[in-house]
């Protein structure tokens, strides 16, 4: 006999916010989630039942943890991938597969995957080492991103003129053109292995530029319709061109021409997507979870304008955790706060987020700045 | 200093599917929840971090688990008294208070509670056992219901006429007129310490009579602006009577002729609140939590008109459950299933529900039916 869908055990490599969230909804439709996380203290300790310590960079506790599972699935893509195909050789399903994640851990690849389909994105030299990358200074400026390991921000630097050179990395790279961008999009789709795909509305992402982080995002975005199109085609395009089996965050800029490029993409729930868990019929997570379980794809519509703001930690802050404020935000109409279980709070640390819903658009930023005021996130 | 929200311990006495729900909304908030409960396979065993196996219904048990919490809730209402009072004395918030319970339990004292303050409600007796009861045979039709230890239809037998006196308990109970009814309503409302009272819509409930357990909700509920407002009140008088401090459900009788009578309550969480996960801004269970922690009451507007369904074990089946159906049903826009983790069907047992949202009520309706036949929970 098949096993139901309820005695099917799901692991998921990383055990942080995303973890967190995904489990609230899988408990929902009884899916068994087991996670694995190097950091014992990690969100999804002090919750999950089946939290288990490992580090899942590392070939054996990968493939141990995976072992016993028949559906694994990533909420970090920095993961061991030997562990992975020996996984899906054996028989258990990996979403996102492998090939997959081996294209998003390296920003070349990337790169290379939309050249190769025609997929718009800013141009790039891929070069070895700083070496190859002072070759290319007559081009100056390009953004260097490291191929493997940059995350939030990290392993990224710009070479804008020959005063830079000396933080330029001396490791395979990409050196890309910088792009005048007139708005930061992201738009997330997901696909089952019957390859229905479907796609969340478009958001629009607004970066701290000091945490490099987005820290306010809006939806629906306030774009033309035309724009709204293109991105959403184009979102499409990367997943079912990818094949993967998932959800996929495409992130996206848009220029003052009107073109869209694509900018990166994470094969899991993103940050840009938090405010569906309340804003859309059908939350990233519980989409997430529909379609490595090859589940049919849920309904994406949107039912109020949302606001989403991360809460970082204060930057004058470091120690155990407070949340000022919270109390006062509750009683606002519409504010749903997520706070991700983390003990410890330092500068731009995301220790969780909140989403506003309005009656429009301009009534929910209107209420997530007064939000940003509100709540800080302070060490006691 | 003091303890921060998500420093403090709350205990839940029970770890059912009321636990489960609660303990999805509490993550978002990072509340810390741990649960007890009998039954080492309840629905919270599989899922929560903080689970201890151990009978709510004795002292030790229940003193021991709630010693070191900061707050004692309950997710059943049949507990043990002694216990909490002891740790209410020794400084544990228990809410609802430990006075309310006693008079939840004892259906003789809500009975009077009721009369005492002039709340509505269907004539009635209190007698000592079986000749009691009989004494009172010219007066029958009654409803004979058992102070103590009713549960989800157990402890309640019809006294129609001279034939039915050996079906009589021979315990303490409470002879009830039999109440012509139009319709069941049910009103959940909430307060917590500063006194803050907030009540979710109207809903409508229609029962299984075979199951004798709510079957189908509606919401909003199809009747006057005065009766929905007659309500309203009746439910707000009642806890605030009480001066209780958590979450009550207020299951109230249509009279043909308009008027509002209290059937009974429950004080806590509610199978006729379940819809306002998806339907209102602030679901019961987080309006729950909210209560307790004495955190602002959410806003309890609809978002949607919704229908719920419970999923009850089919009649002819007993053994591992399998939800047939339930892909099929995932894929119908507005369509939410929870299920309870219960790895055994039985016959009506309340393996989980789905609530149906829709453009309006009879599309919902309309939708739910589809779903009642589409999806059955069976043993495989």
């Amino acid at each position: 006999m098949n096993k139901s869908l309820q005695e099917k055990k799901i692991g998921v490599l990383g055990g942080g916010q995303l973890g967190r969230m995904l489990f609230q909804d899988a408990i929902s439709l009884d899916l068994s989630v087991h996670f694995l996380d190097p950091d014992a203290n990690a969100p999804c300790s002090s919750i999950a039942r089946n939290f288990s310590q490992g580090n899942f960079k590392d070939f054996e506790p990968v493939y141990q943890f995976g072992k016993d599972k028949d559906i694994i699935t990533i909420e970090i893509e920095h993961v061991n991938l030997e562990a992975l195909k020996k996984l899906e050789a054996e028989g258990v399903k990996v979403f996102p597969q492998p090939r997959v994640l081996e294209i998003i851990q390296d920003k070349g690849l990337q790169k290379e995957f939309y050249t190769q389909h025609n997929i718009p994105t800013a141009p790039f030299y891929l070069v070895e080492n700083k070496a190859e990358a002072l070759t290319y200074s007559a081009e100056f400026p390009f953004m260097q991103k490291l191929r493997k390991g940059g995350y939030d921000g990290r392993g990224v630097t710009p070479l804008r003129n020959g005063n830079d050179t000396e933080k330029a990395f001396d490791e395979p790279s990409v050196l890309e053109k910088f792009v005048d961008f007139e708005k930061e999009l992201s738009v997330i789709v997901a696909r089952n292995e019957k390859g229905e795909v479907a796609h969340f509305p478009v958001v629009e992402q607004e970066f701290n530029a000091e945490a490099n982080l987005v820290e306010f995002l809006v939806t629906p975005a306030r774009i033309s319709a035309e724009t709204e199109q293109k991105a959403i085609e184009t979102a499409r395009k990367v997943i079912e061109n990818l094949e993967m089996v998932g959800l996929l965050a495409v992130e996206l800029f848009l220029t003052p021409s009107g073109e869209i490029l694509v900018n990166e993409m994470a094969p899991r729930p993103h940050n840009s997507g938090h405010h569906t868990i309340e804003a859309c019929t059908t939350s990233q997570f519980e989409q997430h979870l529909r379609s490595i379980c090859n589940l049919p794809l849920g309904s994406t519509t949107w039912l109020k304008p949302a606001v989403m703001i991360n809460l970082l930690g204060d930057k004058g802050h470091e120690g155990n955790v407070y949340y000022q404020g919270m109390d006062e935000a509750l009683g606002i109409e519409g504010v749903y706060p997520h706070i991700y279980g983390k003990k410890i709070t330092k500068p731009f640390r995301k220790m969780g987020h909140i989403t506003v819903m309005g009656n429009s658009v301009e009534d929910a930023i209107e209420k997530a700045k007064k939000i940003q005021t509100t709540v800080k996130v302070v060490a006691q």
